[in-house]
């Protein structure tokens, strides 16, 4: 009676993290959130006074697929102010969430049978989509260095065949922590050029970085057209719950993703799109504000974490991630199934985190554990407890 | 570069009258928009309200794919008791809007080559839906009626063939305004038990009615667990541009389509739910001010619209549509073609209204005429005025 395409239709099992530390916290434990990639401060108070301007004002009924005009100029100014490159509104479709670009664009550029790269770990809606709408799943592996993960690129050139078509590339990515070199991003690029590759470069956390500043792919050497940007306001304004987001890239591509939005949603929450203008253009102390929260979050989880025995993690200068190798700490304590040293650290603990499965199937030749810690969802206070309670709790065995 | 699947995506060609209409009052001329099927009311106060209670209660967060167990809840027992059914949340999936609900029941129940009955004049969204994920699109046709139409019967029976899976079903009509008697319900019902058919109840026009009880198919013997019913907030709640909506069915289709929820979207918006929540349990003085405008245009634009000379229009009880037979007044003026007779009436008069043709294309044997007026964008004022023009520019012709 179902269709056999969902037979092909991944999910994010992470969900299944979330199932276990709420059951946990109903027979009465105290759970430490760091399973979920989620963001509890409130979005900017201007941002929801804009949205309430915006329904008394009667913007309450439909607007264009592909995104109103206001925010598809003020996500085009942004966008192209931020990564040195000229966009136009043609170039903009806004999107309810970052995520619906990743099968839209992918719906656009890619025909079944078409190989596509993509990171592992990685976000896991990648290779989910990629199977779904028949292409062939490319996996690229990283591998850790002294300051976090950078990307294997000669595994990365050697999972090419001609079938390739597409490569998905994450900077400030999830759940490593990790950010290209210039010298990766500069390799990355050539094998899109050399290969003539369409890239989604899904940058996601672009502005979510404590030092330094970004770099977008898309402006490198002949990239531009060849890219699709995935945008989301959820991380910067934290409004996840909100879901807005948009696909910015060559105007043929982004026309398509409107065509799938007038068969899809329709429009992306009109009112809402008004608030992402102001978010974008009105007063930004409200973005900083939860970024400097992040930061101090950053600084007691790496803190925490560095301390506990057995336990490998650098301390990343962006995202909200941390991806601590656990493999000594697994073999002291004698679990070989990461899954259930997560399991055993909850009830223990009451600490909940995701692992590398959580992430895409491991790869050949991994012989590491890994774990992913976000510290979006939980204060400092609860971060020092709860990662006390697990080093005490690995300490004691 | 582009995807071989998108030579297969259909739009709503609605839009271009849209365009049109907009071009026209940019040169300083009033437009009367019949064309468009969004409502300029606004929203009920409460379910605003419920909504900035939510945003201050820090619901701006993810919630669940398949929508918040409030929400569910809620709708699960709103379409049991008007329906009379028994409906639990685990057969309900939140959606931003109805639309989704189209694409996302095909791809879950519709294998590449199986077949599709749908309406034709109907939402084109069905076809393009039906042929973008590589089903075979059946069209059955409707007869005139002196009360307005009904489905020819004969003729959708003679478009089933043994790949037929799906049937698509919109009762309280859009584009024609028109319901099933109980006989044809039934007829349609027998149909889908007689082939086995998976049937898309489309109910967005449900409660949007003057006289008289809406009823559903998936009432009707054994239609229960073969038919997905559409639902949205659009309509009744004048929350087109909020997006909200759902499907609601047989668990384990809803448990698929709520997948889909979590590779494409994530979730619907998260406050929103929480005032749909509002919209279902709270004070309907809102909604029924709603219905009470819409009757008041609908009483304006019938009454004008038979005073156009060779212009035949039914009274419908339902939806926000008319569908008038101007054979004879395009006959009249010399128009063969309907797309030509909607743009000289725009030039002439200022009112805008979409045609047959963007409904679907004409099915063999057509031989009639037809427009669609929507009277929920326009005052009563605006009606009366607007066709006023209409009647005397044909008059004069």
């Amino acid at each position: 009676m179902l269709a056999e395409r969902l037979n092909r239709l991944g999910t994010e099992t992470a969900f299944a993290v979330s199932l276990a530390a709420a059951e946990w916290a109903a027979k009465g434990n105290k759970v430490f959130p760091f399973h979920l990639g989620d963001i509890n401060l409130p979005t900017p108070a201007n941002v929801v006074e804009a949205m309430n301007r915006a329904i008394a004002d009667g913007k309450t009924g439909y607007c264009a697929a592909a995104g109103i005009a206001g925010l598809r100029e003020a996500l085009a100014d942004d966008v192209s102010m931020r990564r040195g490159l000229r966009y136009g509104a043609e170039n903009v479709v806004v999107q309810p969430g970052g995520k619906p670009v990743i099968g839209k664009f992918l719906q656009v550029v890619m025909n079944p049978g078409d190989g596509v790269l993509f990171p592992s770990p990685g976000y896991p809606i990648y290779e989910s989509q990629i199977e779904y709408f028949g292409g062939l799943a490319q996996p690229y592996r990283y591998t850790q260095t002294a300051t976090g993960f950078a990307i294997d690129l000669d595994h990365l050139r050697s999972q090419i065949t001609p079938a390739t078509k597409v490569l998905i590339y994450n900077n400030l990515q999830n759940p490593l922590g990790c950010e290209s070199s210039p010298e990766e991003m500069s390799a990355i690029a050539e094998v899109a050029r050399l290969h003539d590759l369409q890239v989604l470069s899904d940058e996601a956390y672009f502005e979510m970085r404590y030092s330094g500043t970004s770099s977008s792919i898309a402006s490198l050497p002949e990239m531009q057209t060849r890219t699709v940007i995935l945008y989301t306001f959820s991380k910067k304004f934290a409004m996840t719950g909100w879901r807005l987001g948009a696909a910015i890239g060559p105007s043929e591509i982004i026309a398509q993703i409107a065509k799938i939005n007038t068969n899809d949603e329709s429009c992306t929450t009109h009112f809402v799109q008004e608030a992402g203008i102001e978010a974008l253009t009105g007063d930004q102390s409200g973005s900083r504000a939860i970024l400097a929260e992040l930061e101090r979050r950053r600084d007691a989880a790496v803190d925490q974490l560095q301390q506990v025995p057995g336990f490998g993690v650098a301390k990343p200068e962006s995202t909200f991630y941390l991806f601590p190798n656990v493999t000594t700490a697994m073999a002291t304590m004698g679990f070989t199934d990461v899954a259930e040293f997560a399991d055993a650290a909850l009830r223990a603990t009451g600490v909940s985190f995701c692992t590398r499965r959580h992430f895409g199937r491991p790869l050949p030749g991994e012989t590491e554990q890994y774990v992913r810690f976000a510290y979006s969802g939980i204060s400092v206070d609860d971060i020092q407890q709860g990662l006390g309670k697990l080093r005490r709790w690995i300490e004691a065995a």
